[in-house]
C-alpha cells in the first residue's frame, strides 16, 4: 500500500507545494522525497514507490484528472478505443524511473523499494468508468457487450503496464506489486478471463526480463477465489482486510509468501481494536512466510502514533 | 432480491402515485400489488414481500428518508443510542404484515411467500452511518470505538427484528430471508461477533417459534467466510455475484440449500453474456439443492425482455 499520504504532516506540506497530483507524481524530486518520508519517520523494512496506477493512462493519451476530494475523474474511452496512444508516453514514464531511480540511491541498501502498476483489469476500469463506482458497473458492462474491444484494451493494457514495470526495475527497484483493486467485483468466470489470465501474462513475462525481481499481486475482494492466483509465477499473494488469513494459508501454496491484512480502520482506532488485530496479524506469521501490510491503504485520519505503536509492537514481537 | 422495481413499467407507474418510498412501504394495498407484479408478469416460483431494510430502523423511532435517486438517508445515532424506542412501532410493523397476509391471500397456494428483513449488522452500519458507502467506515469505526454501545444496539435490532420477522410469519409467509448486504467490508474476527453470531442468535429463535418456516440467509460479499455460516440453523444461504459456487457447493454441508448467483449486469447485456450465465446458472444445479436467484438486485435498466428469455431458459431445461 502506499505508504505516505495525508496522515503525514510531513507529507501534507511536501503536498502544499504542488496543487497538481499527477505533476507531484511526475517530479522525480517530490515523488522520491514522498517515498523516503515513511521510512525515515518509521523504518519500515520498505519503501514503495511514492506514485499512480493512473498514470499508465495518462501516459497512454487519456485525460486524467484528481480533483481534491473527488478521487480520480478521466474522460471515459469509446469502444473503438480512439485516442489512445499504441505506446508510452517515453517523457512520462522517464520522470516516474527517475523518481525510482533517485529514491534507491537514498534508500539504504538493506531496504528493498517496491515499484508498482495497476492490473490491467482495475487500470481499465478506470479508463472506461472514468472514475471509480462501489461496483464498477460501467466497465463489467462494456466487457459483456464489446468483448473484442475489451480484450484489445487488456492487451494493450499488459503490454504497457509490463514496459512501466520494467522501466522501475531498471531505475533499481527491488520488488514490483500488481494491484488489482477491482477484481473482486468480477463473478469468477470474468475474474479468470479479465483478471488472473492478463496478470499471470504480465508475470511471465517479467520473469523473463527481469529473473531477479520479485513479484507480489495484491487481488483485492476475491474472497475465495484467492485459490485462481495459487498457480500464477508471482512470490507473494496480498490479503485484503476481508480476507480469512488463516483459510488463504491453509489453500494457498505452502511456498508462496502472503502479505496482508490488518484492518486500517483498526489502526484509526487504536486502544483495544489495535492490540486484538495486531495479535491477529503476528498469529499469521506464525507458520508460513507471511509480509506484514495493512488489508488497504492507510486512511487520512490515522493518527501517526498509532502507527508507531504498530511498527513497535511488530517489532518487539519479532 | 427485490422482483418488482424500476425495471418494471407496472411498478413505475404504481410508484408515480406514492411519492414517498416509506409510505409506499407502509401501504398494504400498494406493497402488496407491488408484491405480485412480477408474478403476474414471469410466473416466478416465489415472490419476496415488496418492502425495505430500513423498515425496522423507522419503525424504531430513528428519522428514516429516501432521496430520489440518492438512496437512504437516516439521521445518524449517537453512543448513547438515545432517541431509540424500545421496541418497534406495533401501526408500522401492522401495516407491512397486513401488505404480507394481503399478498399470501392473493397469491395462489403453490407459490411460496418470502419475507425479509436486514441483518443487525447492516441495518446498524446505516444506523450509525447515516447512509451507505462503499465501505461503511462510520460503522465499522463505531464498533472498534464503543464496543459495548454497539454490542447494546445489536442486541437491540435482534430483538427487533426477530419480532418483525414473526408478525410477518403470523401474517403467512412461507420463508424468511435475512440480508447481511454490508458483511462483506469487515474482518474474519468482526465479522463472527457482529454478522454471524446474532444472526445465529435470530435463527434459532424463530426455529423455536416458527419450526414450520423456512429461512435464507445472504451475507453479501464475505467470499471464503461464507464457510462460517456452514454451521447455523438456516435452511439455505445466498451467494453474491462474487462468490465462486462451485468452490461455495464443496466448503458447504451438502444438507444446505444455496442460492445466488447470476450477475444482474449479465441480465442487463443480453446476448452472449447472458448466454454464458445462464450455462453457469444451469450448472449450479446438477450435484445439490440450488434456488436459482440473481447475485444481487435487479437493475433499473435491466430490459424486460431479458428477464422474460431468462426465466423460460431455466424453465425449458428444468
Amino acid at each position: 500500500m502506499r505508504q505516505a499520504g495525508r496522515y503525514l504532516p510531513e507529507y501534507r506540506a511536501l503536498r502544499a507545494g504542488c496543487p497538481s497530483f499527477l505533476a507531484f507524481c511526475y517530479s522525480p524530486e517530490l515523488a522520491a522525497e514522498a517515498t523516503l518520508q515513511p521510512i525515515r519517520r518509521f523504518d519500515f523494512d520498505a519503501a514503495i514507490l511514492f506514485s499512480d496506477i493512473l498514470v499508465v493512462p495518462d501516459a497512454l493519451g487519456q485525460e486524467v484528472r484528481f480533483e481534491a476530494g473527488e478521487g480520480p475523474r478521466l474522460r471515459p474511452l469509446e469502444p473503438d478505443l480512439e485516442g489512445l496512444a499504441p505506446s508510452l508516453n517515453p517523457r512520462k514514464v522517464g520522470q516516474v524511473a527517475e523518481a525510482a531511480a533517485r529514491a534507491r540511491a537514498l534508500l539504504s541498501p538493506e531496504k528493498a523499494l517496491i515499484g508498482f502498476c495497476g492490473a490491467p483489469w482495475t487500470v481499465a476500469s478506470y479508463m472506461i468508468g472514468g472514475g471509480s463506482s462501489p461496483d464498477q458497473q460501467a466497465v463489467r458492462l462494456f466487457a459483456y457487450r464489446h468483448p473484442d474491444a475489451f480484450k484489445a484494451l487488456i492487451d494493450r493494457l499488459v503490454e504497457a503496464s509490463v514496459a512501466f514495470l520494467m522501466a522501475q526495475v531498471d531505475a533499481g527497484v527491488d520488488v514490483i506489486q500488481i494491484f488489482d483493486s477491482w477484481a473482486g467485483v468480477l463473478p469468477t468466470g470474468e475474474l479468470r478471463r479479465w483478471c488472473v489470465e492478463p496478470v499471470g501474462r504480465m508475470l511471465q513475462e517479467l520473469r523473463l526480463r527481469a529473473p531477479h525481481v520479485k513479484s507480489i499481486v495484491f487481488p483485492r475482494g476475491v474472497g475465495n477465489r484467492l485459490t485462481a492466483y495459487g498457480d500464477l509465477p508471482c512470490h507473494a499473494l496480498g490479503l485484503d482486510t476481508a480476507a480469512d488469513a488463516a483459510l488463504a494459508a491453509r489453500a494457498l501454496p505452502s511456498g508462496l509468501t502472503l502479505q496482508g491484512n490488518l484492518d486500517p480502520l483498526a489502526l484509526v482506532a487504536g486502544g483495544a481494536a489495535l492490540d486484538e488485530a495486531i495479535a491477529q496479524a503476528q498469529e499469521n506469521f506464525r507458520d508460513r512466510a507471511w509480509i506484514f501490510n495493512l488489508g488497504h491503504g492507510v486512511v487520512p485520519e490515522t493518527p501517526v502514533e498509532h502507527v508507531q505503536k504498530l511498527v513497535e509492537a511488530l517489532r518487539g514481537s519479532g
